[in-house]
Formats: structure tokens, C-alpha cells, sequence
């Protein structure tokens, strides 16, 4: 029997659905059995045990075998085909880039990293990750055409909807570039750009088995960012612009000039490289975040209690957000996030001190898990969940043609 | 034919799910005829009219004749039948009390108002508001039956789940009470209790026609407030108690206490109830925001001056949100809020002025267009919302004991 999927007009535009519902949920690990299927879905016993026969002899979905019998005869187990096809996932930061290959569930199953300075501009930086991700799929064996989605996370801020990049103070030549344009000549399906700090929120988010549906992830490094979590998925915000806290105005008397033109940013008076500058000009030699952490690491007493006024700065701004969020859980990232006693401890004494108690008796503030790999975890995250909704995978299915 | 609906065990527990979400479609105006419903919930239209035909012999839909032909056979239009029941909603504030009965649909058919003070205490408030509610019900020929949800709103923080009051500055007696158990004994159906403010917000959203996907609603009024809309519901945060700026840290050097214990507030810094105290010591007969109103409108340079710098110091927070949040709209509400040319001129100024221009390219601030009736009309939302979910609809078929 095949189906021609070609006519959306009618019964057939369903039945895809249909078959898109079914496939996002086994790849999703929400169903594995027809019982599940039936549960989920509100379709007959019958209709999911035809639509799944069709999904199975198209190659979509293959038979693990017995499953763990309940009772009567034991059920068969589903997963989708790894032929169904990966995800590519890119974490592209100020002066690094890191690479992953994944499956439709969003498990990464090879990754690379190296090191890029985003001021090279577009082509120099984007030319290289299409590179390593023709590289990643040759080592896995696999084809460009087998890309289902792909995850790219830029630092700075991107209108999603379109994957521009919007007025980014530290990407020059990148204002206004519609990043997926760069793809499309050499891979299939749906480029998704976000920025990298809502990519580490979700990357955290997934590394904690997506326990917190309200979720704040801090990322103090070079700059200050924040990625936020909402009933577990990116809060993005009109403009896709939700999460920049680095330029709250928190200092009237700081007439440090930040990149964004103001005044008294959060990010010119606290960020990594606003500590390194005031350290330097104590005479310290510390050029970069990376130079305040080695010495607060090696116990200088000056950069430590640099880097607690800094965690307490960022802490004022963080309680105002509990007030306003309730989140469950902030999680503290970037490099100075490496120096938990100092920074954290700056950050949680003002937070608990300054947020109502209401607010912040179930708060938990911690370091984030993941390290530089939370990023590129959020970029197949990200691609991973649009590949295997419902509307993808019809859409997967119409574009094929047919299921024979 | 009657189904016997006691048996929540197997076949019979999806059939119910099945109705409830049938009847939550047509309540929630979302369909209207067999073809609507089969389209939205993919079962199979002969299902479909199984179901209805069940739900229209029990009373629970109604015909309502022909619709519009589209080619073939004249639809037939469904509605749900009045008898399935109302919500009722209250929004108490410091010191008034506002009631309001309504279909499941969410329309006021008959609202009441009255001076009561919150500080009054739970007992002979609740008293009052169980009162209105009798007699609105009387009034319309409704019995106490016929309440399927009731939605009240407070002027305090609330847990939401359970619907306890939770430390709350300006309602002395309330600590730790659980609203709901007050209208156990008169009335059936889910008490939803929130904050007022989130209820103010969710009205205002309605009130709009939902077109603002993320929409903060601030009231400046004897306090300072703010409710989230995000993506459509009432964003409440871990612990229900999201939206609280009253209680940001603005101002270092103002030694004001706050209701909440803390000093420099921006409630305490810059509400209706700090503007009149600021007003006053400078010999103004200023004892309220109401006072400051009068005197602002009939053009006292000194209390205009006081609420345009009030606004400042409201935007500059707002400001911050706006980078953290990205809203598409931000409504401006409560009794300070009448003084538009001022109070908002401030708010605008300095948010358009600090927040990110990507975050406000497409932002609007405005005065809230619903007045004192955006609480009550927050309320019954709450309610309606919640009565004709499949869940309150599964079960109401279920309480029933049987469709015949």
C-alpha cells in the first residue's frame, strides 16, 4: 500500500498530521508503545495501529521488540529510524565555537570546538562552522541531505522569528544579517538563532532533567547576559530581546562608558572585563575576565573582593527579578561563575537579603553544571524539539512525497 | 439511552474526557458546529455526533438552529446550554469590593460594588462578599448550585495553588488563610484565589481582545504592583508570587521604611500613599494618592512635579523589566494612572530613554483602558477559564452521575 501525501487539500492533509503527531511523540520519549500512542493522541486503537504500520513500513519508525509485558500479551516497542535524520547544533561565542551532531531526541553524539573571533565577521565565522558541520556529518556517515534542523546560538541579540541579528554591541558586520540565508545553500531544513545565553538556559535546563519550569540562567563573563526559562521553554519576548540585563542601569555615579552607549549598565560596572579594567587600574595585570579568575583563584585579596562587589551589583539586579519572576532556580555561568564562593556569595547574601521572603523560600542559587558545553546542549536542544513537533515532521512527510 | 458515568475506570473515563472537551471547545466559543469539533479534537466526526447527540439530550448543549450554509447541508449551531451553570468573581481591594456574576463564557451578566475595608479582617469581609454573591445569584434566579468556579482577587500576595494568603503588607488578619475554605459551606465548585493585580492584568488582556501574546499590567495606586501575561495566562512564578516591583531597591539614600521592613522601596519611594507623605511634609493637605490626584489635576505645580518624578522612578524599573521581559505592552493602571499627561510622560521618558532599542521598537505604554472594573472582569476570566477547562468539565459530567 503507499499513500500519496502530494494532495494537502483533503482527508490526506490528517492523515499527515496525523502521522507527524505520532512521530514527534516517539521521538519526543513520550510514547514507545500503540497503547501509549492511542492514550496520547485521542485516536482509536485502530487508527494508530494503521497510521503506525504505515510509519513502519515507510522505514519512519522501527521495532525494538518485546516491551515489558502488563498483564495480557506483551507490547511491541517504537522508536523513530535514525534514518529519520540529526541535528546540528552550533555555539558560536566572543572568541570560541563549539559544534554538535545529535539525533531527533537531542542526544549529542559528536562535537568539536575551537576557537573564533566573532569580529572576523559573518563570513569568515559562518564559512567555518558550515565547514565543521560537513565535517562532523563525513565522520558520522552522514549526508548534508540528512539534516532535519539546525541550532545556532550567536552573543548577541537576534530576532527570532527571522534569525536577524538586531544592533549586537560586540559583533561588528553582523548588524542585520539574517543568519539562516548562510545555510541554505548547502543544508535542508529550518535554521533556528537565538541568542547564546537563552541557548545555556535551555541547555541547563535539559541537563537537569527539566525539573525547574521557571529557570533563570545568569552567564557572567566578558559580558552579562540572562537566559530565561518559562513553563520549559525560551521566554524570548516581543522582540526576541528578553534576558539582556547586562544593560540595566545600576550606578548613577559610574561614568564608565558601556558598549551600548549608556551609562551605568549592569555589564559596565560588574562584567568580567569591567572588574579586569578596575583591577588594572589598581595595577594589577589582568587584561581579560579569564586573568580576574586566575587571580581571585590564587587568593588575591584585591581581585576576590573585586569579584564579590561584583556578585553583590549582580546580586541587586537579581533580586529586583525575583520580585518581579518568582523563578524557582538561578543558575550562574560564564567564566567568573568559576569562583563560586566569591561570586555566588556575593550574589546570594544581596538576593536573600533584598528579595521578598515570598519569593525566595524555595529559591535556589546555583553554579551552572555544564560548563562551555551548555551552549552547544541548548543549540540540538532547540533544534532537536522544532524537528520532531508535529508540523515538522508533516512537513518531513509531504516534502518525501510518498509513504510506501 | 443513559451512560452511566460512575465507572471512571476504563472506556467510560475516556468517553468523559471525551464530552468535557467537547463542551470546554463550545464554552470557550472555540466551535460551533460537529464539523468544528471533529477538526479540533481529530476524532472522527461520527464520534462527534455521538458525543454531541449525548451532551444535547442531557441539557448540557443546546441547538440553536441553522448556521450560515458553506456549500451542502445547513450546519447546525451549538451552544452551551445556560443551565450548565455561572462563575462568579471579586476583586477586594484596600478598601473596596467589587462582585460580579457571569456565563461560563466569561460575560458579566450583573455586577455590584461597595466601600469595604480590607483591614476589616477575613471573617467579616469573606461574610460580605458570600452576601453579594447570594444576592446576585437571587437576583438572576440562579441557585447556589449553579456556580461551576468562582475567581477572587486580594490586595496581597497568594499561593496559588491552594489559595492562601501569604504575608501580605496591608491586610492585617490574613496571614496563612486559605480563602477557599470561606465558601466551602455555600457554594460548589474550584475557589481560584490570586493577587488582584494579576487579575487587573488578565482583564485588561481580555478586555483588549487578547491581541498581546506578553503584556505587564502596572497599578501605582496607595502601592505599587505589577501582573504578568505571558503568553496569554497569568504568569505566577515558583511560588505565585511573580510581579511584586513594589518592593524593588530603588533609592540608597531614602530612609523611608516600607510596609515590608526594608528601607528605600519603590513603593515607599514612589506610590500614591509616598507621593501624598512627600506632598504633605511640604504643607499640602495631602492625605491619600486620591488627594494627590485632585491636586494634580486642578494644576498644583508642586503635586504635578511629585507625580511626574514618581513616573521616572516607576520607569526606570520598568526600564529594567522591559530588558528583561521584552513586553509588547505595558498598561498603566490605578489611581495615579488618571493623571496620564504626567504620571505616564514620566514612565515613557525614561524607559524609552534606558531600555534597549530592540526592546522598544514595538512597545506601548498606555493608560488602562478598563478602570475599576478590569479586577472583577480579571476574576470571572479566572473562573470562566477554569469552568469550562476539559478537567472542570470532565468532572462536572462525572458529579452529575450520568447523562441521560
Amino acid at each position: 500500500m503507499a499513500t500519496d501525501l502530494s494532495d494537502r487539500g483533503g482527508v490526506q492533509a490528517r492523515v499527515v498530521d496525523e502521522l507527524g503527531q505520532l512521530l514527534s511523540l516517539v521521538a519526543g520519549r513520550k510514547a514507545a508503545t500503540r497503547a501509549d500512542l492511542a492514550q496520547l493522541t485521542g485516536l482509536a486503537r485502530s487508527t494508530v495501529s494503521q497510521r503506525v504500520d504505515l510509519l513502519l513500513r515507510g522505514g519512519l519508525l522501527t521495532d525494538l521488540g518485546d516491551g515489558p509485558s502488563t498483564g495480557g500479551r506483551r507490547p511491541l516497542l517504537l522508536a523513530v529510524n535514525p534514518d529519520l535524520g540529526v541535528v546540528l547544533g552550533a555555539d558560536i561565542g566572543a572568541t570560541h565555537c563549539r559544534l554538535g551532531l545529535a539525533d531527533l531526541t537531542g542526544n549529542i553524539t559528536a562535537e568539536m570546538a575551537e576557537r573564533l573571533e566573532i569580529s572576523a565577521g559573518p563570513d569568515e565565522v559562518l564559512g567555518r562552522v558550515v565547514e565543521g558541520f560537513r565535517q562532523l556529518l563525513a565522520d558520522a556517515g552522514r549526508r548534508p541531505d540528512d539534516v532535519r534542523s539546525i541550532g545556532i546560538g550567536v552573543p548577541g541579540p537576534v530576532e527570532f522569528a527571522s534569525g536577524t541579528v538586531v544592533q549586537p554591541p560586540i559583533m561588528p558586520g553582523w548588524d542585520g544579517l539574517a543568519v539562516p540565508e548562510k545555510f541554505r545553500d548547502h543544508f535542508p531544513g529550518k535554521v533556528l538563532v537565538d541568542n547564546d545565553v537563552n541557548l545555556m538556559a535551555l541547555g541547563e535546563y535539559r541537563g537537569r532533567g527539566s525539573q525547574d519550569e521557571d529557570l533563570l540562567f545568569v552567564k557572567v563573563s566578558t559580558g552579562i547576559g540572562c537566559g530565561i526559562i518559562s513553563q520549559g521553554t525560551v521566554h524570548r519576548g516581543a522582540d526576541g530581546a528578553a534576558g539582556d540585563i547586562g544593560h540595566v542601569h545600576v550606578a548613577d555615579q559610574d561614568d564608565t562608558l558601556c558598549s551600548c552607549g549608556n551609562n551605568g549598565c549592569l555589564e559596565a560596572v560588574s562584567s568580567g572585563s569591567a572588574v579586569a579594567r578596575r583591577l588594572r587600574a589598581q595595577g594589577l595585570p589582568t587584561a581579560t575576565a579569564r586573568d580576574v579568575v586566575r587571580l581571585a583563584q590564587g587568593g588575591d585579596p584585591l581581585a576576590v573582593r573585586a569579584v564579590r562587589v561584583a556578585g553583590e551589583q549582580i546580586g541587586a539586579v537579581l533580586a529586583s527579578l525575583v520580585n518581579f519572576y518568582n523563578p524557582s532556580r538561578i543558575v550562574v555561568g560564564g567564566a567568573l561563575a568559576e569562583l563560586r564562593d566569591d561570586l555566588l556569595a556575593g550574589i546570594r547574601g544581596v538576593v536573600y537579603q533584598r528579595a521578598l521572603p515570598l519569593a525566595t523560600r524555595r529559591l535556589t542559587i546555583e553554579a551552572a553544571a555544564l560548563g562551555p558545553k551548555a551552549g552547544v546542549l541548548g543549540a540540538v536542544t532547540l533544534a532537536a524539539q522544532y524537528a520532531r513537533s508535529p508540523e515538522a515532521m508533516a512537513q518531513f512527510l509531504e516534502d518525501r512525497g510518498a509513504v510506501q
